[in-house]
């Protein structure tokens, strides 16, 4: 199968590897508007050639976009009007229900697949890319009946290559999920980074304790501000909402330590542990 | 040498490991007032007996107190008035001003050595100890000048043994830094994992989402509330200091996003993305 991969970075670059790997993809070509990208792509071994979008849009079975989210309403309408009623356009986009609403009405509306493989590291660009990133993971399907039955086959056979799990939900209540479980997650770590960042300031030395419960939570604090300003401008909405929820949550706390009502924070405590049923 | 561990939890059972392996310890005995954990422990061969904290104080050259913070005000004290001028004690707690407090006068103070290894797991008791849980970690020395050359030489050893790095600090300087440092990630994770539960009430599938971002964020939020409750305690005017600036920061956050300021977002992500200087 001919792959083409619009985006060579870390989910592009990954999802290359992959497909190489378990033998899913016999070429793949790849495009990425930053030549260097391009360039170390192609040196690292991650795509056979680079073409131009056109050219990769007309040469590939099945084309991936794994660009920021705010290119998707251009370049997946674009690809669409490029390819062919047998070739198939996924996007790897960590927001669903823009793109979809940009697809909305294309003649080849149902050629796309809107997908999201929910995996990545705080690393970002083509050297990042990395084998088995996506293994076990999941990949959420939005609207999928809107594609072709045989272009969703397609898109489902791309990700049982990378063996991922496939969970199926509508776009809207895809990016409202994702508020949750990943973007706010980003800014509780962007805030702590910042804090204690700011402390250092004063106090030189306060960086020779940061150890392991610290690194957990401040590690997506690296995540590149390509990727994650276009989805918080995209998720703004959900992400608001549950930003409001979390701070009143953290707030809460604040007001238990200052009435020194250690009994409610026992109680939380324990409702927290819940979370050990899921992760 | 013989040492004595007095709670027997992940901290005290994976030193004793750690004591042993390294042939340190060559008897090593154990104290726990919960009767199943100090089972536990010698079944597990954590310990090679089980003694009243009278008996471990006669007995072990290196006694060290592992058990919550809350308990060290009273078991330090009682513990230098056991022992005799040749033994030392060391605790192990994650706040340390109090107990400094605590053995402030007392005619043994300079046996005892305040110290703080840091490392965890948000698992807890026994069965949670595992070998080389304090490998190339800091552990921190507070107020050493209050102890006797001999008996900080002591303390060196066993954590030179468990191979850690060690770092000299005040003991208020030292609850300030963890309050930073540890105790607000703490706090962080709880809050997301509570708002994601409370969001599971209307949501059910929501967790299947539940990705490495996620995880990594909220695995303190497992951690034991008989651990952290009196560590909260102690500690709860610096948590209350660091708390309102991550509330300040996380609001800015809130702030940015209902003014659509994406610009100033970005610079906020560049400036956190320095963290990956330290992490």
């Amino acid at each position: 199968m001919k792959i083409g991969v619009i985006g060579l970075g870390l989910i592009g670059g990954s999802m290359a590897i992959g497909l190489r790997e378990s033998g899913f993809a016999t070429h793949i070509i790849g495009t990425d508007q930053n030549p260097e990208h391009a360039a170390k792509a192609l040196e690292l071994g991650l795509v056979n050639e680079i073409l131009t979008l056109e050219k990769t849009a007309a040469a590939a079975d099945i084309i991936i976009v794994t660009t920021p989210v705010n290119t998707l309403n251009y370049l997946v309408p674009r690809l669409l009007d490029l390819i062919q009623p047998h070739q198939v356009v996924l996007d790897a986009g960590s927001t669903k229900h823009p793109v979809i609403e940009a697809v909305e009405g294309h003649p080849q509306r149902a050629r796309f697949v809107a997908t999201h493989p929910m995996a990545g590291t705080e690393y970002s660009g083509p050297t990042a890319a990395i084998s088995g990133l996506f293994r076990g993971k999941r990949c959420v399907f939005c609207n999928a009946e809107s594609s072709d039955m045989d272009a969703l086959q397609a898109a489902k056979a791309v990700y049982e290559a990378l063996e991922m799990n496939i969970t199926y939900l509508e776009g809207a209540d895809h990016d409202l999920h994702v508020a949750y479980i990943s973007h706010i997650s980003h800014i509780a770590s962007f805030a702590l980074a910042l804090t204690v960042l700011e402390k250092e300031k004063q106090e030189e030395r306060i960086f020779e304790l940061a150890g392991g419960g610290f690194s957990s939570t401040a590690r997506l604090a690296k995540s590149n501000a390509d990727t994650w300003i276009p989805i918080f401008t995209q998720n703004r909405d959900n992400v608001l909402d549950v930003l409001d929820e979390f701070i009143n949550t953290v707030s809460q706390f604040r007001t238990i330590l200052i009435k020194k009502d250690f009994k409610r924070f026992e109680e939380l405590i324990r409702l927290a542990n819940e979370i050990g049923r899921i992760i």
